[in-house]
């Protein structure tokens, strides 16, 4: 039947290279997004429940139905260490998904956090937990367990597309996505940028002006910039 | 008159049992609400102005209009110990009805926090009162007392029914609202719910699935999920 | 050539009077606003990026466009010591127009802090330097450096009209812009106000009602509020 | 038990008089809204689908859950001759709940429209027919038919209070609803005022003042107006 | 007192030149803010209440408080034949604070129609009057008439700065604003613009691109645009 | 290098088949949805810019900056007979990226219509020549053509992956993408479904009740709902 990816759980899926997953987890987000062209971002909406919340796992992707956390548990099954579960939603719903009991099973079984484009809830006890999670919204509301979703099937996922797999990177700057096959061209380019900008950080504290250090004078006088006494 | 809920301040209302508040405030907002069957909760936009807020006590209802704070003078009045003011607007605003002052004044009477559905401000020091306040956002925007609303009505605030004398409980996951009547109720369910999740708990961390541990494999199949390798 | 204002940077700025804006920093936004007569203050979804953050000084104020930070580069030249940057853009747009790199420029050149209408990022890092930072969004998605906007010209930036020069306030209630030509005069009613309210603040305290301190019973009953038992 | 509004249909609703909502009918939501004194008004984002769609009748109201419509067809056998349903949900969910079939079987039943707090679709078939539809949202997307809600109890709907038997009523300005008990003394009040607007009408289109007719010159001035030349 | 735009009505505003205005009125709100550079814009959430909507006059300009229309009934007193009233609100505010009654009045003195960032109602009779209204939102919420606020002061509606005076011109596309001072060079900047782009039209029509006719393909060559078979 | 969607243009892309978009242009949105299993709604914020408006062809897609339509120019050589424009873009952004002049030029190149995930103008033109439009927005604010994007590489528009070549159908009722490679299963689907709901039209028309029609008595039952007289 066509419509393949629904209704199903996929166990065998290729994660990212390890190495390179523990090499992202070194960088922000923000690096990691400018390092891969500036693609692959989540919707800023996607806040972490915490402040100083920060994940970065191989991503178990999942996608629920309005109010139905169902999936979330099928998904608990096919974690492995160093995993990160993301629930995209059918349609906008700000249901609270997922509490501590799930993290607590996610845990157990490998898993290193959650981004959600729905709601969660139980934060206290999350962030008691240390628990990362990023979402859309926290709300007391539960969820009902009626409908079949997907596991690791392609997701978009606030507005990014997530394959099984895939690097995922979250901190107080958002989530960002790392398709496995460049996670370590990802990571090398990362790291240069932030070797890249130790140096330019010196100079700025030292009074340097961005208009010098990256001779953006010139092309603003051709661009017609007009400095007025 | 037959819109006898305008214009009135209602002196005397029946209150929720002491001993039932007591036993709810030990619960949180998500477990609540899940013992009522999923009922009474305000909308997610409703958030504490700092992390760790919680509040529980019976409701003195309050219906402002935009830009009027007026009613939460009135209000103060009939602060009894153990109450908390539940505001609701007659249109959506956010403008900072309430700060500090009216914290003190709140507290001193007896007050035990605020739910609003409207801005507030002073957070800084309300914070340092630690003074619970639930809110749909924080605006310096101050308000002027020129037009009558009423008190101990019924309201509809952020989505949900309150009527005067109601238990309402907030923490970080929320607002939810336990009609007085059904208070002893609903913290026995709460307290059976809580009881059942600590059993739960261990077995997740010990790494049993929750399809497992709810029996969801058979009705996974039933319903049709097929799993992929 | 008439729209005189765009694609030029204003080299000399009136800036409001150093005493005036020193005394204004030792006031909050919601007391400044009412002193004020309750204009002046930028929408609500304007946040401090961390808790506490409080900022006070005089504005560089500064046009971008969506997606374009190249404005915030030339804005830095321009800044004195005491300044704030504000920044407006010409449409709605959340993309992460600044991070630690700016900031550090920023503060290197005399510069006390950023109100931005879009998006920042490096949240992290910029708390721990505590560069105060209010703004609409979070985002890690960088921007671009192509196109034109304008330095020290008016700007509408969340619905508040700043003049270069103004000083701008901004706490955990949100952001007031202060013409520089009242700002001796706004924190001279400021001080006035504050003071006032110490003696408010007691007397609610010990349990007197807003509603005879300020005299209200009259004019409520005056507008025909009822009392029912 | 004492959630006893959960998962019920109540078959036997005290239905507000036919000829005061007959009377009802004839005047607008503003004029309506006015003449109860300003309450009862759903929120602004209650839209028609179709320029010009009206509805007035007696509410069957509906308690739905995000993304499934079951109780809709559980609605349709309640219906009267005369009836509205109003569909609330417990929780935001903008999916299409509601297409022509449904409308067709509401139509068959008596039914004179629908008022719901999420999404519909077929509008082009909704609009042919001149079905009057008010929603919070058009989506395609649709549900499901699995869990209970329950039908005619008082529910909440775009922040309005319903109780069964109410009249709705509800055209291009939105959406209002009249409590069955004094459902004839709003038609009259809403007549009054109609009749007292049409004298004004008339005055100002000859270009006497607002300020004139309602005798606001004196007011204006105690209140501090001042004209400047 | 420094805060001289509280509480007062202006009498003698500047208006921009008649025949500009009338110049100006031949063309689209698209086509007159890129003539001024791309500035003056309202927010998009700016809409007409019913297609086709067309409004350029002369801003006659009101300060409002949320919930509160008494000024609009000020402003009608100052308005000249050919005057657009521009009402901004100091708060985010969806109350219908306007009216088929108060657009009889501003008709019969001379109003040519509104641009207000709040609610309106009466939009049946609005549209059946053809009297053009531009706005937030449409709500039969009613105001009140108690607070001063200000008539023919500087304002920002919608994120545009306003002065009396200027003009105001709004289509379906939205509003924007032209400083009285510029009326004239706006108006045949916007004249150039439109013959310039009859001859493209032309050439589109006929199948040439866009790249040709813009000479776009050698700086995309430049940029590093690859075409891939 | 790693980021090869990056700034190209592929020309070669694999359309779907012919008859097959033919035979999809035949149903609505909300049938083609339920046909393919509910997957592949664009979000509900797309709307159409005149009532009415319908598309269907094979996507040219675009990837667009915030503020910059440059990749629109590139697109339109792209286009062949039958196929429409989808346009994403990195960030939300609402400004108008698309008018008339575009419309013109895409039609002339064979172009169906346009799906933006941003803002377009001139709709009163785009209406007169009745080219199909669905954006996230209206807005005259015009962008600039600085940034290299990319022209048929897989985007997310709107919430909904689109990759070159599949087929989009947009009606009132939303925007529904169909994978290229199963468009004749689709659409077959549709027809299956449309032509089962002609006879539930036809019982439903004559008072046959949801509840009896679709079996759902016994199940309701089942699942514990109630009756109370």
């Amino acid at each position: 039947m066509y419509m393949n990816n629904l209704g199903v759980v996929r166990r065998n899926i290729a994660r990212a290279d390890r190495a390179a997953v523990e090499k992202l987890s070194r960088f922000g987000v923000a690096t990691i997004h400018e390092a891969m062209g500036r693609v692959g971002l989540a919707k800023p909406y996607m806040r972490p429940i915490y402040t100083g919340a920060h994940l970065c796992g191989t991503a178990v992707t999942v996608l629920l139905h309005p109010g139905d956390n169902w999936m979330l548990h099928v998904a608990a099954e096919q974690l492995q260490d160093g995993d990160v579960v993301v629930a995209a939603c059918t349609a906008d719903c700000e249901d609270g998904f997922f509490g501590e009991l799930l993290a607590t099973s996610f845990r157990a079984r490998g898993g290193r956090g959650l981004v959600i484009d729905g709601g969660v809830r139980d934060v206290k006890d999350l962030t008691a937990m240390q628990f990362p999670v990023f979402s859309r919204a926290i709300s007391a509301k539960g969820t009902i367990k009626a409908t079949l979703g997907s596991v690791n099937v392609p997701v978009v996922c606030a507005g990014a597309q997530v394959n099984p797999g895939d690097v995922v990177v979250a901190d107080d700057d958002g989530v960002v996505v790392v398709p496995a096959a460049i996670a370590q061209q990802a990571a090398d380019a990362a790291e240069a940028r932030e070797a890249n900008e130790a140096g330019k950080r010196a100079k700025l504290a030292a009074g340097v002006l961005g208009l010098d250090m990256y001779n953006m004078r010139e092309p603003l006088e051709r661009a017609g910039l007009k400095y007025i006494d």
